[in-house]
């Protein structure tokens, strides 16, 4: 505390990011990071950004990275807006689209940085539970709001919404902004970008850090009609005209034009949650249904807390939420199979 | 405008940077760029950190970038916060730093983000007219404020202001904080730095984008006591937790070790300004005298804007601001040796 901060600043409750340990002898579960290292074409295109021009400013529009990241999910450059990784996207999006005068909506059990969002901003909130099966119940959000925010699938339950149920909210909640939080959707679900057409209220959010393996790079979007993307440059030109540097611009590009690259990963990381899942459940475990690339799992006959320890002793590291209705579960991130391989044998020791 | 947006965004007056012509024909002396491209060592760096640990988050703290800044300042590491380009880093310094009950000063004529900030974060602001030599005058800041924050030297007239003169201020302004924006003082000034552990009220924020030669990077950073830092790290874990990616750490680090690099192309900088310099006032020019890598220019008999658009109808880019007291009045970058050769051969063409 100093008494040169603004007022404000003593009571902001900061995130806290997963750890990110400098060794490299662990198999580090814990912050859904892919297991296989980005696109080959992608790191060419940076190693090649990486020259002379670096001394000029990058594109403040970002003018190549939208028109491909537009084409990728078939809207146009003008529907899509792209930042500092998707938490800076986040950031705006709290800032521009959520009204002050009501309520925001968004689920109990959720990503933990809409609170500190919802505060940063001077925004009410209104947590919302889960149902009893820790599902996302939309039904629930019927009700007056200045915006609605979820992941899709959610985090950390990995729990997918479907889409029907997206465009049913859409519809019945004309007067403030959705916005769907697609940080995972690659791993099992369809994006609601094809619902934008229809609705002026949506707004769909993704990222380059999961399913494209460039959470080093820093790079998400957002998709929505003009309208909205033109409130995100306002907030983002009255803030930092340059977010992207020349190498992220680059790079995320040329990782966008990667199909191959992006098809055969994500099979990959689907199998290799499937397969963990069916081992999870013979030892014992609880697995929630996900479409993302981590399982959120608990035990029967032992505590989630004693088993992140345990496993911690064996240089494995999963996250551990301490708060209620899911203090016994462990969110672990579908590593490589040998990853998968090295957990399950260390859990089978614990188990005993 | 749409109905989505929260009330506030109508209200924004958006930043406005720079042209950023894609034609690499043009003479561009807009935007105050290196003419030289960056440090070998830096860029090499960013080759090697392309690779396939990308698929990791970076440091979210910076360490090892924030340790070598610090050995260049002279000061801790805890004493360092660095973000997404000097621009991000204001912006925290805006909501951490300044209070919101009284008026933030800063000069009438000066970096044009410094309003659009205010507006953002809802402060309220008196701009303080320069002097009759458009210098700042710190004697008129003695008044009171919620903050003050000033560039020295001062863009875009390129005039410093002497160290004596902040440690003064500082001393009669003991209770709101004074942020010192250093963009440009690594050719011709003294950084404030060194003011540091007398002057709890001190920010001194800082870039590579300028004497470091990455405008394409997105570096910046801001020293102070870390109580300070403090209440900006507190600020920037409420809004993005990684605006630095493992790229841009790496290269970043890399260009500060680079001290010959950075030695050998600051004083090309200085000399061709010099030499500069003397041209434009054999050609008619008025120039205020500068310590930044531009020049503010203007002729007795032409206006600012039809020099403007003569040079440009020659391929050659500055900038003018169509403002108050300035108006006539154009900032010209410190090109390369054969930059200036084209500039003032295309001025001599046009003044006949």
């Amino acid at each position: 505390m100093s008494r040169f901060w603004n007022p404000l600043v003593a009571e902001l409750s900061p995130y806290v990011p997963g750890e990110q340990p400098q060794s490299r002898d662990l198999v580090k579960l814990n912050t859904n990071e892919m297991p296989y290292g980005p696109s080959g074409r992608a790191l060419a295109a940076m190693r090649d950004a990486a020259d002379e021009n670096l001394r000029l400013y990058p594109d403040p529009e970002s003018q190549v990275l939208r028109a491909m990241w537009a084409q990728v999910q078939g809207l146009e450059p003008e529907q899509v807006f792209v930042g500092n990784g998707s938490d800076e996207v986040l950031a705006h999006c709290f800032k521009a689209l959520f009204q002050p005068d009501q309520a925001l909506l968004f689920p109990d059990i959720s990503y933990s940085f809409y609170p500190v969002y919802a505060r940063f901003f001077g925004l009410s909130f209104t947590p919302v539970p889960l149902d009893q099966q820790l599902r996302i119940h939309l039904a629930d959000y019927r009700r007056d709001n200045g915006g609605i925010i979820f992941p899709n699938p959610n985090a950390p339950t990995g729990v997918l919404t479907p889409l029907a149920e997206i465009a049913e909210l859409l519809t019945d909640n004309p007067d403030s902004v959705v916005v769907v939080d697609e940080a995972y959707i690659d791993f099992g679900g369809e994006s609601a970008c094809r619902l934008i057409p229809d609705f002026p209220n949506l707004l769909v959010v993704q990222t380059l850090s999961k399913s494209r393996a460039l959470a080093g790079l820093r790079v998400g979007a957002a998709f929505g009609q003009e309208h909205l993307i033109e409130g995100l440059s306002r907030v983002k030109n009255s803030f930092n005209s340059y977010p992207l540097d020349r190498i992220s611009q680059a790079g995320a590009t040329a990782a966008l034009q990667d199909t191959q690259w992006f098809e055969d990963c994500r099979a990959r990381v689907i199998d290799c949650r499937e397969q963990l899942q069916a081992r999870l459940q013979g030892l014992g475990f609880e697995v929630l249904p996900s479409a993302a690339n981590f399982l959120f799992v608990r035990h029967p006959d032992h505590r989630g807390s004693d088993l992140q320890a345990a496993l911690r002793e064996r240089d494995i590291i999963v996250r551990h939420f301490d708060k209620p209705r899911i203090q016994e579960f462990l969110r672990i991130t579908v590593g490589s199979e040998s990853d998968c391989e090295a957990l399950t044998g260390a859990l089978q020791a614990i188990l005993g």
